[in-house]
């Protein structure tokens, strides 16, 4: 084995130098040993933020997040796909995702995280759900799939757990924004979970860490070849995140939206986006051999009911409570309503999604630390999108929560979120682009 | 006392923000209570690497390294003096600086380092001395300063703990080259050692960690405008580290050049620099009116063997065997001593300094780590400069050390590391400038 020193690479990525792959195979394998300590692994992340990485090394950093753990591998005839999202206000999307795709044939390891600040986690929705288990070991979760079509769980310790220990440290050292290290971060995982066909919903806008389109497709082309350089097929589709997505932010309710998407009644905006998502998928994967045989599909699987079955079938499989899908009190109730009513008439120019998060954050319907205890029932239904009219009096939407003291408040910062001005602008396009 | 929280000044400066004093001041004092984590503490440094600080955020920094620890505090009559260099190759300037000023009437509580790499550190080369003794409590350090004008001792643990601290994480991150980190580094100890006139040695070169006198001046700049916020005088004298200043590399053979110039028998280079030196020092006091005077009283105070008194003076004090000035060969002996003989004859275009200090740590002259023994006796006598002719067979100089089997690879490297063809090139100027 060679002996790298660690401030020598260091010093050779704080000059702008590239790293070889032996050089960051060493140097991960070293931090996971504890040969290399916390302080040199956060200089040599801020040096990255600063220099950048290659595609070379950012090919060589996933493998090495891969290597530190273990990884899934299923059956060459199963076609495992996956859907990843850079994280939104109302995001949703993977509760219907998962079941459409898995009724028609795709199989879907899905990981998920928790929510964190402005943005909601995949977790905690489905947690709204009594009894539902996240928790799962890799053998276990690799038998869901194979069985159910799809699994919706947490991030197992026995996977990437270099990633893990990684993003705890880049969370505290303000190395968050990265794209060489998002794209490891993100690309490890999918790949260590044993997806072949991946499908990315790269958001952009004021609820989402991509601010532009340009930056977004940045970031695009590294998954994109990083995934390549593993044999994975990746997609991505560009998605606007300055309104939030479809009409509830929160956990419970957002549960209750997906539910009613499965039942037939989706929105307009989480329906173009999941078609969009489970087309891309589906033509990867060879199931459809275009978008307008994939929607056809993607409906059939909705009005059959066998998502909605497939919903059912996980939430049991998983320990849930599938009374649920009848009974929406089960996954939570707000003790609160107050709506949230425009003050002046006039077209929609701005929705600081952000600070709606944050807003929900103050009821419970997100958290500020992996810590917080989440209140399922808490959070907003939210009404008009950029460029629709509303008039003074109108309603905004409705907060729902059980914390009558921060309700007003939380109200009035959901009102300043929006603005309103009285010239016309056009609606924005909620699919930006595909790569 | 406000609640900063650590990751967003880290963003901060990422992003290239000015810290305020009081964020400077609330992160040093954090992470010496243990509330900040070194790993916060080496991404900050690398942000700050990439992004820079201003005057006010090195003054701030500053501060924040004098205020962790005590302070030494001299009486308004004595004129509290004393001399930094940044670091060279056979540079024992202040062997014979320190015992002159204090023969004409300066103070001066001189703390010095110990040599890594390829510079050696003036503590070494004292210790040379059988029982010379370093290590003292700020009290005792400063009565010998007020009781004979002068000391020479390490850093104690009172003096700028935050520093050290901080500066063996530099060490172990690659965050050491930055001009603001390497201001506040020097000027907090030499501000809490309670000098009011301090004379820089700022080396460019070969030799040095400064390449060019370019990136030297802004330093310097630095260095100035920081010592002149906290009320004191400091003056730069930007010297040549093309060639290894003197005759002698190495701790034992380095005081015996030392002695030697203090009997009155200085070489031309050493005499020029520490005359440059020690006449900023008297001007900056009022002890002199310009450096004709000054280098008067210099003189006076060699040839009268008042300086070489002091120095004695000094010996006896800190414990050491004052016979030394007399047997050198109580500093160390070299069973080993080989010629360097020049190969080719023609001009001398240039010498590798840095080569010559490593190449020299192989016989123990230096060292590479903090723990590695020190070989008192081995070193080098090296002769010609930049600009000097020699013919083949000539000596370039000596190696002398007592591991015969590393000898002749040390004479090797010492010898690649002057460069010679036919073509004549001025000799360079020792002092570049002065500030």
């Amino acid at each position: 084995m060679s002996n790298y020193n660690p401030v020598e690479l260091i010093l050779a990525k704080r000059r702008g130098q590239t790293l070889s792959p032996g050089e960051i195979t060493q140097f991960i394998r070293g931090f996971m040993a504890g040969r290399i300590p916390d302080y040199q692994m956060s200089a040599l992340l801020m040096a990255i933020y600063f220099q950048g990485l290659e595609a070379s090394e950012i090919a060589a950093l996933t493998k090495s997040y891969i290597d530190s753990g273990s990884s899934l591998s299923f059956p060459d005839a199963l076609l495992v796909a996956d859907k990843h999202s850079t994280g939104g206000v109302g995001d949703k999307i993977s509760l219907m995702l998962a079941p459409i795709a898995a009724a028609l044939g795709l199989s879907v390891p899905m990981i998920s995280g928790r929510g964190l600040g402005h943005t909601g986690g995949t977790l905690d929705k489905l947690e709204s759900i009594p009894g539902f288990r996240v928790q799962y070991g890799i053998d276990e979760f690799k038998s869901l799939v194979e069985k159910h079509g799809f699994a919706l769980v947490g991030q197992s310790d026995e996977l990437v757990p270099a990633d893990r220990r990684i993003y705890a440290l880049r969370d505290v050292t303000a190395t968050v924004e990265s794209p060489g290290l998002i794209t490891a971060s993100i690309m490890s995982k999918k790949i260590a979970e044993g997806s072949r066909h991946l499908v990315i919903d790269l958001k952009v806008g004021s609820g989402a860490f991509m601010p532009d389109l340009e930056h977004a497709r940045e970031l695009a082309a590294l998954l994109v070849s990083t995934g390549e350089s593993f044999g994975q097929k990746v997609r991505v589709v560009f998605s606007n995140m300055n309104s939030p997505l479809g009409l509830a932010v929160g956990n419970g309710l957002e549960m209750i939206e997906a539910i009613e998407y499965l039942k037939g009644n989706p929105l307009p905006d989480t329906k173009l986006l999941t078609t969009e998502l489970v087309s891309q998928l589906l033509i990867s994967s060879s199931l459809a051999s275009d978008s307008g045989e994939a929607a056809k599909l993607i409906d059939g699987a909705v009005a059959s009911g066998k998502a909605l079955q497939k919903l059912e079938e996980i939430i049991i499989a998983q320990g849930g409570n599938p009374r649920v899908l009848q009974d929406y009190s089960l996954m939570g109730t707000a003790s609160c309503k107050l709506p949230i009513v425009a003050k002046d008439s006039g077209y929609i120019q701005h929705i600081d999604c952000r600070a709606i998060g944050y807003a929900l954050v103050r009821v419970k319907a997100g958290r500020m630390k992996v810590s917080d205890q989440i209140d399922y029932g808490a959070g907003a239904l939210l009404i008009p999108k950029i460029g629709d009219y509303v008039r003074a009096g109108d309603p905004l939407g409705e907060l729902l929560c059980n914390d009558s003291a921060q309700a007003p408040s939380v109200v009035e910062l959901i009102r300043a979120a929006y603005r309103i001005a009285p010239e016309p602008l056009p609606r924005e396009e909620l699919i930006l682009d595909i790569l």
